[in-house]
């Protein structure tokens, strides 16, 4: 059913932002994998909560503890089952918002389509379970090490990068909260999510992912087209609204002899507005595509809204939450492109 | 494997262009469904080459023929087979073309991924196979009858509709050859296609798809939100470079404060930015998106590539082609949408 | 949904007895193959009606036509399109059959299930399907070719080949009507079905299926045990009541001292009654199962039934019908093991 | 992959004998689903190793832990993980069966597919798995709270009941150590049992299985036919060598004219030789089937093997072990049962 992503490299997920641990099983990690389990406790620590002063200040360990699959430290070729456990729900009162539903929240369409909810936080349409992704999105990378998979934030609100990616230095991506490899871009959006912080308010933004020497081959037509599963898995994390490769909704204004990649003559292209994918399948260029973040929900704010007998009714906004998602969602993306190139990676084993 | 659709409402795809002919099964249609065969092949008429003066003029006459799945007229609940024969496809020469890669196809990377390409035409990767989309779709909007799903072209290069689709009438879509229903601006797109069409050139552009009455509840989270899937079915089609729904990638400029959608006391929001999806599930509001196209890579003019064997050359294009891809894919994406939310329409029977 | 089989080399079919045709697509077929068209169709030949005086005297010819996927007679790694002509549908009187139900016929369930049933004839659960299956086999033979896979008429009533497999020459299989290696056990076999034939009855039996030179490593633990997947390959089969493998039900009268398969110093055992898989994997020894099949349902005598009313009659049977489903069903039970065994091919690719 | 079991009511488990602790996932159950959990927990302790004196005297409380998807008490419609911890791995010295193969274990078979295996026990292949099985099997029933599944003792070694099982009674399948319902004969089986544990040796053995009240159309053909899916979960437990259903084998020797089974007006039948299912979908009469074990592999005595290297040497089998597998497993083909029943009870509502 749905709580599964991938064919062949394959992780089911469980777990509620407010229930007794997160976790999942990856079922198809190849046996004989040495597992380096600081990389994937890091990659954790990149994502998750109080690592700086722009996201939420809520403090979890996120440490995950590996259940099975695994001998001696490598994979045995049996499904890796782990959990995260969950460290700081507290016991509170709900009762003022166990019947509210919060706008542009999942709340509402979890109570009409399931007829029940776990009113004690986002449940099941909570962020925290992306920190399941992080972990087999760690081992994916490990699996594909040659395969070079780097993200970055392209823009905050209307601070936007405008510098092709070839320009920048990944290596500094890390060096600042927002994770912007651009220094001086990387200070301006960090004050203008300081200032939306103090406002209560939230702001929404975009990130670039590229992944570099991706095999040509990876990818299956007509319905598992490379881009068409990055673009789902993309589209799967909380609060995307858009996903465009190469060109994208840039391109549509090009016409073909400005569009079209011209071949060198070992078959890579002088230009790649083709975002390293031609028919739904790698050329052998670097993939790069971009990811839209809505603002966060979430207000620290009063707003309106109804409650589930259809009252209207104002609520203060409170608690610990993110004023900008897409600093801690850098990490997300990369783990969700290690995961989709690992299954194709797998998949095209099988195709000649 | 990667040649089918959907898991309740499955369809799965054969056939190439010039091969003898397409078809496919479609599989997990409810039974006693009563099929309305002028409207599936009227779909099949708004998508077949040579309908107007800006498309292909190939000529195909793209009928289908249904057989099995049906009785009297109803289905039956077993699988669907269906073929559409290909009737234009000319024993020729390709010696000129068999060697030859064209930039920015799908040549290249069949040739490398499978070792061997059928060199007689696009193949498997020639958008030929969207008319197979086409039947199942027209069967899944008939399944779906109380659901409108509507499409149109929203932009050709950068003429692009600026109005809200709520001021459009959906019923003029189909009084013009571009499928724009702003008369005025459909003759400005029409106008630009015949002035690209003549210097053998090509143009991108973007379609929107609105699908109205959609039930509370259709979507499946984790990784089967409804625009998860939705996207993933969009970036399928052929030139397909980009997808975003609601507020898509203006939404990342917003703040929270601004983007949210306040409730009605009926459970309906005051705005729609969310573009009737939240958390991965419809809310009963309008369900729109918009899908960006890039300008189609086959030229009528000369162009440099590369051979087999790596050798640069110049080839002078020819055939008959799309100088604009926008006007044909409209049937297309109304085709997947109906695809898709009929797989939720089943999915959703069995989650309470 | 559950027209298809198989999880990397994949089947998907459609098709009712008296329909237009019945075919399929083959997902997942490695490129570059090589095809025999005349082995295949010779494959369609040992199942088709009409070939002894032991089957039923229905002429079909049953010729596959190839749509898609093949060039210059190789895979191209596409899918395979197909389909098989019904040439022998009569436009006749229904109206007597149309609303009985025939017992321990499909009939009833199926118009219980889905409110319709094409009552022309068996509809999609006639055993035409199995065509079907012969032409996806048939390949799959051909892309494990080292793997030897050959099945024979081990009983049929009461008349049981005794001596084990090891003792048989399956060149001899095909020499005789009832597919059985044994000569004069075959004669016995013949007469007794002409005997039965006579009297409008029907009988059911058995079929062994030895599987040589499979390789180590075939069979996906825990859910996708290689006889779990031969199993319920087997049990598709129309009028199958049982599977068992190596020992079997014997097996169960043994004790574990007696039941062991002891090594060989090169990991080969001294016995074999593991039939070749241990914890679900192929241990290199030859796979041997053995399917029961019970008589066919549809009687040429009088027979007592309802109709859709719940009316008691009685019918007189008529048609032409197999006395006995055996022995067309020995090239059906080898195209199931050849696709099943493909699968796994396939899969265990992606395992180290 | 191969570590999930259904299409709409899916398990996906994982865990190792001696790692720290087994699970699963429990996707598509319904919300809404109010859980008796002293009921699962029950399911459980029937399992469970050294609850008699005729099975393994390893203790393991076996108590399930769930994470995930209930609240106060009910499904909620997300995915529900579960984890059992082993509680009874000791540190040990391994070093004596760390490079040797246990004949017709899948120690041999493990290592040679996946180049590495966890040696200290069986590992995945180890039946500490049916566990999972149990706890997804308990929330089947109680999902499917009509239906009635019993599955009880038919034979061990050559001592076998020969009553139909309508002559039974199924509430005194608890009643003894061997879970048959046939008093005398089952202290017959245990007494079998306990003179072949003296000698260190270990028996085969059969299980009957009987679901009652299941709604006509459970089963979807073509290749999800009810009995072959059943026929698929049965043959993934240890052990399991075949599987019939209905007249089974023995169907094999009787002409249609005594295995048809003739109609009541009210669309029961007289007899039930179909077991209950026609076409590959059920038709309202009990359901019945046999599921054939092998005798356990392990057995307390000296025997000859290989070690990895191909040395032929002598073990001495030591450890706690079940000398027949039969009473432990009725819970586990009951569990199995419900699994398979819950998925196509999922799957028939969408089908009209």
């Amino acid at each position: 059913m749905s709580n599964s992503i991938g064919k062949l490299f394959k992780l089911t997920t469980f777990g509620e932002s407010h229930g007794i641990a997160i976790g999942g099983v990856i079922d198809g990690c190849p046996a004989g994998l040495k597992l380096d389990f600081d990389a994937i406790q890091n990659e954790l620590n990149r994502r998750k909560p109080g690592q700086s002063a722009i996201v939420t200040q809520r403090k979890e360990p996120d440490t995950v503890e590996f259940l099975s699959g695994l001998f001696e430290g490598k994979t045995t070729g049996t499904s890796i089952g782990f959990i995260i456990k969950n460290t700081n729900q507290k016991s509170k009162d709900y009762s003022d918002i166990k019947n509210t539903f919060r706008p542009s929240h999942a709340d509402y369409t979890y109570t009409k389509k399931y007829g029940i909810r776990d009113y004690r936080g986002g449940g099941r349409s909570s962020a925290r379970e992306t920190a399941n992704w992080i972990v087999a999105g760690a081992i994916a990378k490990q699996l594909l090490n040659k395969i070079k998979i780097n993200a970055f934030t392209s823009s905050v609100g209307d601070i936007s990068l405008q510098k092709p990616y070839q320009e920048l230095d990944f290596s500094k991506t890390e060096s600042n909260a927002v994770r912007c490899p651009d220094k001086d871009l990387a200070e301006r959006m960090i004050e203008s999510i300081q200032k939306i912080k103090k406002q209560g308010d939230t702001i929404g933004g975009t990130i670039t992912c590229v992944a570099q020497h991706v095999p040509i081959g990876f990818g299956e037509p007509i319905f598992d087209k490379l881009h068409a599963r990055l673009g789902q898995a993309m589209l799967t994390i909380n609060a995307v609204k858009g996903f465009e490769y190469g060109s994208g909704f840039e391109g549509t204004i090009l016409k073909g002899s400005e569009h079209n990649d011209a071949f060198n003559t070992d078959g890579s292209t002088k230009t790649n507005l083709s975002g390293g994918i031609q028919g739904g399948i790698s050329n052998g260029m670097d993939i790069y595509f971009k990811v839209a973040f809505k603002p966060v929900a979430t207000l620290l704010q009063k707003y309106n809204t109804i409650d589930a007998d259809g009252n209207a009714l104002t609520v203060q906004g409170k608690g610990r939450h993110d004023p900008c998602v897409v600093p801690r969602a850098v990490p997300i993306v990369e783990a969700l492109t290690a995961m989709v190139l690992a299954d194709f990676y797998l998949l095209d084993k099988t195709r000649k």
